[in-house]
């Protein structure tokens, strides 16, 4: 599968008062870590989705496990790829690792998601084109 | 002025490894309380703005002080009202108190903001609607 | 089990571009939850915490599942009681409702840790005390 | 004055409604450019204070003006200084960029500030040191 590999710092305001990150900060580089992935598709998340008439890849279900805080200046390092592929979903599952070391492991499970035609504002799982499981499933 | 009161409880997260509000904290609060406050006129600030043919009240200035730091499962009050009117822009201004003591001030500069015609993705400010400004200028 | 339920306004800045609460933000609630569930028992966290000898609740694995979005102005209940007990472990579960529906799941285990002796820096997993198993497990 | 530079990517889920940029991810974003500007003296900011015998440098007075909004995907490149000094505080000074235009500007008032002697959670302002003034003061 394709891997893409984020580097973040832990900030001052990402931590706690327990001077580790806030869990759900985990979350939000998952998220950002998806996008870009997605993104090695070229363009943005947003044009990807535009061109295949999808509203994006809503989540459905996450699982996160945290083995190794991390702590105000840390370096994360994130390696994201699609791990699973159903018809109309996928799961991108992410490692965060500080100094090598596996600290946190997330798996989304996200829709490759459509508006329903004829009724506004309801959207459903369309299949997932073969061009992007080919892209994402092909080492880089 | 009519003011809006919303009280708010420090919650661990959102305070950083000195156990103090991580200031863009006090920021959220102050933008919830201008929705609550415009709110105070019934519907979501997003029915207001659909009702006037604006898209909102975007920012053009915002200046806070700090007097006395908040820390985890302390309660903050922010009182909040317009404390200066434009022709288009209103100033919403924020005391947040802990314990009856001034602890943050903030004023936030808006600008009652709509599309400009015929130029897609321009906004402009445009006049803000006499039973806006009186309403919120009158004590409830 | 003892039940405590909180509510949430959604606020502005809490939404993504697609006008849904943008994910992590779900967390920051389940965590302030869980405080507060804790908190029942008298005292903030902190003080819990500082009366048992341990550093906290530290979060091993969270898993969410999201039924139903939500948006700008809604209003989320959540509904958080201890669903599993180990020895030095719990689960807190976390039901997120929208006009009764159900919204979001989040289950968070965690565990009761405290510094290891000798050990500056290291903490690990010792047993829960049977007061607070008993009061959490009783209804209200 | 030295100038740090810092680039940011505006990611999905720091974007509200109206996918712009929610304006207190722009005070995250100064807060953590103070500290990398700190940390070019070496170390991290909290070794930093550590070696001054300082608790850090807290916020008293922020001012932010918006000129251009910013949106998913959009690059965010931050320039900080020191602006202004005073014996115990000092002003630092963010221009934001996006494609090279000014699009905010921030101005944060701090304190060199060091517990009071004898005073248990009492800080107070202290001189700042002069090879951190000189040391910030001399472009790099």
């Amino acid at each position: 599968m394709l891997i893409n590999r984020r580097v973040f710092r832990v900030e001052w305001g990402q931590c706690d008062p327990a001077n580790i990150v806030f869990y759900p900060q985990y979350l939000m580089w998952c998220d950002a870590c998806t996008s870009a992935l997605l993104e090695r598709m070229g363009g943005t998340a947003i044009e990807l989705y535009a061109k295949h008439g999808v509203v994006g890849v809503p989540l459905v279900d996450v699982h996160v496990r945290f083995f190794i805080p991390s702590s105000y200046g840390d370096e994360v390092v994130a390696e994201s790829g699609v791990s699973q592929w159903g018809r109309s979903s996928l799961t991108i599952h992410h490692r965060l690792l500080k100094q090598g070391a596996l600290a946190v492991e997330c798996s989304e499970k996200r829709v490759w998601a459509a508006p329903v035609p004829g009724q506004p504002g309801k959207i459903h799982g369309v299949p997932i084109p073969d061009e992007i499981r080919q892209f994402l499933s092909t080492p880089a």
